[in-house]
């Protein structure tokens, strides 16, 4: 029998003991693997911080040369992908192609059937490189643009963009995209990552449980909240109104906000410091500094009126518009970085695996009720 | 902070009120909605089971009329999502396939983009029709045979078994299957509804809820459990050998014998009475009882050896396998009756929504540790 009733949504319960991704909400800390995430976030990439999170220290030079290497080599896309990536109508939206597409990879991965350590850490190179590919390459197809083949030169951050553009990109927008899939990389139990655990802990496979990921973080209270962020932008600007009136009409019509407020930091969200300053830096550098401003006026108001503070999805709004992507992006661009720690949480769950199945407290009608025959129900 | 530490798995713990399923693990009690699950077995068919988990009640004559009818009217597969079945590999086993495809409806669906309770009610409907179509068609293509169209005047179960085989299947094998899943529709929070609810709780739609759930299910420590019973079985037999030593030989080399114990049940799984009935008739009934007779020798020396007992997977594969189901098949039809129980899951959670969150203990490098420069690694 249950022994004990948990918060709503599990709040404050620790489901799982993990190494991987420490967070101290009261302090406004997060870290990976004991790190802080404003060193990484200046001196570290990507490829680096996946090394990191799937296997626990920093690499040496040539551990790094060597796992870069093996993801750049894992941009392979098998061509019935490609094919299943045209047959779906143009109107499926980004984040329900790249969950039917990642489910699918599972028939051509030689690992499918291997629930080993060795094998999960293969099938997560590849799902790390193929993950960015079909958001780029399903974009150019819906576009009605050829589809850019890899550059096995460029890191994870230049390859994404590459096959999304065609053309080579700047160092500051790589470099800003590096940052943000640094920051977007792990954060211990959020939803995706724990729907990915309780998948993984029936012994499933690393793609029925990235699927779920995926599924999960397409929720607008997870990943979805920085699309809605830049349509709020958008539909401000469109209209030509003012952010901060617009957000106080908003709130008097109890609506919520996206982008503000966390289930675990009580201050500011560290991710939200970085990536404030990047979508400030790019819009200065390309003359645009409007969504960036608006962004701030908003923030300043937020602040001050309901107490909230920044998360990750506010200013990533604004820096992914200022690098000239789509809206429908952000939330695949968010998973093109976080399978790098569904893949660390997936391996790390099976390494010590216990089924996750908890109870529920039982609220319906009295037991027995009696099954009423047909001719005398009412 | 978090303010309480889980059990490893969740065990005991409460995640979620529900008013949907009642589970007495000391007792052996099993019921929907307040009605025990040997009523139901008895004298319910899986038509009305769903109805009374959606709607909370027993239907009138009227109502599970009207309710059967929309849920054969809702046997109708986009012609695009038949093709993409075509294109699959026939090496893709039916839970990739079905996990895959069910990801893919979402882009036919109507309401795909209206997450209120009405439209994930239409969208239940057509999941519930769709996955067992699903399931039948890709095993008529990965056969070479020619695709059966539903029959919108049978059952769920009679309809499956059609579309399956070609040929209209007996009231016996109907009448088994419609057991089979009314007793497979729901069970509380089990693993496979868990991470529906952890999905759903984003805000995320239905179709990602479900795929992630058919992930979850297709592990072998939830409902591909029945396929590994059921392999044990054909080995055995295969070899001629003794049941009762086989299974004393592997329990020797600490293998794990499928189909034994269960996290919530610590007396029978009142699923197991129902299924074990039915196994033992059908065998008889068949001239078959080998399957039935292997079960139960096996049954009684893990009863006896390890004080364990059958679970609801035990019974349903040498149950199933006297049907003339396919091995690979008995996992899908799990799913063809839990849809049941995941969408009224996943609808409840709607109803009164919060994001499902947990902490994790952090077991890994003291924070914080420095980030140590490539120059200075070891």
């Amino acid at each position: 029998m249950p022994t004990a009733v948990a918060g709503k949504g599990l709040e404050g319960i620790v489901a799982a003991n993990s190494g991987i991704c420490w967070i101290d909400g009261d302090a406004g800390v997060l870290s990976y693997r004991g790190i802080d995430i404003h060193e990484l976030a200046e001196k570290s990439t990507f490829e680096e911080c996946t090394y990191l999170l799937w296997n626990g220290t920093l690499p040496s030079e040539p551990a790094l040369r060597e796992f870069s290497s093996q993801l750049a080599l894992a941009r392979v896309l098998d061509q019935r992908i490609v094919d299943m990536l045209r047959s779906f109508p143009t109107s499926a939206t980004p984040m329900e192609v790249l969950r039917t597409a990642v489910s699918a990879l599972s028939f051509y991965d030689a690992d499918e059937k291997d629930n080993s350590h060795d094998a999960n850490v293969r099938k997560a190179f590849n799902l790390t490189a193929q993950i960015a590919m079909i958001v780029a390459i399903y974009d150019r197809i819906r576009k009605g643009l050829e589809i850019v083949p890899p550059d096995r030169s460029l890191s994870h951050a230049g390859n994404f963009l590459w096959m999304l553009n065609g053309e080579k990109p700047s160092q500051t927008a790589t470099r800003t995209l590096d940052v943000a899939l640094i920051l977007h990389a792990d954060h211990e139990l959020n939803a995706s990552t724990f729907a990915a655990r309780v998948i993984a802990a029936t012994l499933s496979d690393i793609h029925s449980a990235v699927t779920g990921a995926i599924g999960a973080l397409k929720g607008p209270l997870h990943g979805g909240a920085n699309e809605a962020v830049m349509r709020l932008l958008y539909t401000i600007d469109k209209a030509g109104a003012d952010p901060v009136e617009s957000v106080k009409n908003m709130l008097a019509a109890r609506q919520k906000i996206s982008g503000f407020g966390h289930r675990v930091y009580k201050t500011e969200d560290p991710r939200a410091t970085h990536l404030r300053r990047m979508s400030e830096q790019l819009g200065k550098d390309a003359g645009q500094p409007k969504w960036f401003e608006m962004s701030r006026a908003i923030e300043l108001y937020i602040n001050a009126e309901k107490k909230l503070n920044a998360n990750v999805d506010f200013y990533s709004a604004s820096t992914y518009a200022t690098l000239g992507i789509d809206i429908d992006l952000f939330t695949p661009i968010f998973a093109v970085s976080r399978i790098a720690g569904w893949a660390a949480h997936v391996i790390e769950q099976l390494d010590d695996n216990r089924l996750i199945r908890p109870r529920a407290e039982y609220i319906g009608p009295e037991y027995p009720s009696a099954y009423i025959a047909m001719e005398e129900r009412g």
